[in-house]
């Protein structure tokens, strides 16, 4: 997508030598847009790990591209393969790390230490493009939602949780992807961007990448989605998930369950993007089965912003000595979902509408 | 209430000299405890505006109490009727402020100037016990719903929104007068309190409050409740309310409509503590006609917190050039409450409710 008219992806080999990898540092952001360069895949460990680069695409990406950059420093098996398990323990739960990382793998382990250079580069570009594929995929699916939404030329207003948008996979995003088509078609829309506290991603991602790319937006708090679907303010929500259960069972950010209900209670239709590797076939009730990462509590206890004076700064905002808990997901039951968007098509959320459309999988 | 084991109100008069007015500086909570003295009508004013006072009792005693020092200044007539006027515009909608000015302002007027001081500390006074008695019988009331909850000893688990505690009342609160009731019984309790963005009075006041009353309690993000009731930890929702419709509809904060929906959704009880001046006798469909104040957009945009050096600062959380909504209200219908608890009593979110309560109101 676009930062002020110039076309972006959040990961991509410099052309000017040809091998190191850029990246978007999104620990900045919405600050500060500074590329960071990746020469060396100790560096592209520490970028996992540090959250300048996330969402499981990317992080996907970013580790297919940190083994290139390990066989061009030792092409040797052994040294590949400690560097591959080094990397896979950058972030402790994203699948796509282990994933990717196991597909390069696959590939480097069938062909000789000298050939192996521009063999990794190949399969980190053809995940990076996969992706990219997977997700306009998705864009052109989900477009028919929001032109359907249009009618005969009306504003649509669109509502979106947490940042399912091109900075968290390689281009386009998940939920994002529909409305980034639409706005490219010239569809008049518009979208409410809940802040998805406690990490501000809605606020800190969302809000940026729409601002850059010129999609009319308003950051609202999480608590007024409600309010905006009873004012028919909203025509549409879709959000992304970090995990789908076969019977469309969506786990996303914390705060997805009460739009949903929200969404429900007044007729709001409530789609949820996802590329099929998002969907776990081993599990069937979400609500019961997925566990919720708890994360630390600090995350509600302080706020990272821009001071008056400018600099970056980490504020308290709750009282000394009151404690604070973070579940980090909510389950989103498939009854409350409208449906899934997918790269092969809409999708009713349920275990016959997955399995029509991904009978391999399922 | 207390503090640190010592029994606080939000306002007073000094025993020390009888007549100036001491207050909590509320603009320096949870980070610093301040007391304010009031000697002049004017700093009564600056007080309300300033918001060192909120919450629609206290703002309503505030004043009276800034009248009675008003007179103290000058007991004439046309001084007294200048300064109430003032006084009226501290706060654009807040109607206890004017409910409170008239009702010293009748008695006043039925007074000989040279009487007028020691009658406007009487009526001041009366307002401020009136209202604590209200808050006391709603946690009276309120109580019987804790304690069933609580069985054969099990601990209660409460989640609350916005602050509606006795820092927005002259004691007790509203919402927390039961809680805080059924504690000091010594029933085993913990209260979620959101954080309420996005002037975040659950976490700096809701929590300040009970962490120093040494009611146990955790803060969450306002994303989190609906997780936590999916997953059994709430067993009573209380809530305050801004204004409630005669059919039992709800305006208060924004946001309390997405808890609403989940308690609905997960079978956990919701109701709303008011006194009965919070009830608007002339609307029926809350949704339809109470108006929504909306707020600037900088109060999403920015927060107030405490950085690491301890000092109070204001931090940015959205980018240059997104904009910003703040709708500060939402209304949740009457199908979604379990009841009313008012000082007379529990009470159906219902016209025949109500009116079965306060008949002579209806």
């Amino acid at each position: 997508m676009q930062i002020d008219g110039t076309a972006y992806r959040s990961i991509w080999v410099d052309p000017a030598d040809g091998w190191s990898v850029l990246i978007i540092d999104q620990t900045l952001l919405p600050w500060r847009l500074e590329i960071a360069r990746l020469q060396d895949y100790e560096q592209a460990f520490v970028a996992i790990r540090s959250m300048q680069v996330r969402g499981a695409p990317l992080i996907g990406a970013t580790a297919a591209y940190g083994l290139a950059l390990a066989v061009r420093q030792d092409p040797a098996t052994d040294a590949m393969e400690r560097a591959a398990s080094h990397l896979a323990t950058a972030r402790p739960t994203a699948v796509n790390l282990r994933w990717a990382l196991e597909r390069m793998l696959t590939r480097l382990r069938n062909t000789e230490p000298a050939a192996r250079v521009q063999a990794a580069y190949e399969e980190a570009a053809a995940i990076a493009e996969e992706d990219v594929a997977c997700n306009q995929a998705i864009g052109t699916y989900g477009l028919a939602l929001i032109t359907e939404a249009a009618g005969s030329g009306k504003r649509v207003n669109l509502l979106t949780h947490c940042n399912a948008g091109w900075l968290a996979t390689v281009d386009w995003g998940t939920a994002l992807a529909p409305i980034y088509r639409a706005f490219n078609e010239g569809i008049d829309l518009h979208v409410w961007v809940d802040e998805t506290r406690p990490r501000n991603q809605g606020a800190s991602l969302t809000a940026w990448e729409l601002g850059r790319h010129g999609v009319p937006h308003t950051v609202v708090a999480d608590n007024a989605g409600g309010h905006l679907m009873q004012h028919g303010e909203v025509d549409l929500a879709i959000v992304g998930a970090d995990r789908v259960s076969r019977k469309g069972d969506v786990a996303n950010k914390i705060g997805t369950y009460l739009k949903a209900l929200a969404a429900r209670d007044n007729g709001v239709p409530f789609w949820v993007a996802v590329p099929s590797s998002t969907i776990d076939w081993s599990i069937a009730d979400g609500l019961a089965e997925i566990p919720i990462e708890e994360r630390s509590g600090s995350e509600v206890a302080t706020i990272i912003g821009r001071s008056e004076a400018g600099e970056i700064v980490r504020v308290s905002v709750v009282p000394d000595g009151s404690p604070a808990a973070n579940p980090a997901f909510d389950v989103t039951p498939a009854r409350l979902v409208s449906g899934l968007i997918t790269e092969r098509g809409l999708s009713p959320a349920s275990e016959e509408g997955l399995k029509g459309l991904f009978p391999e999988l399922a």
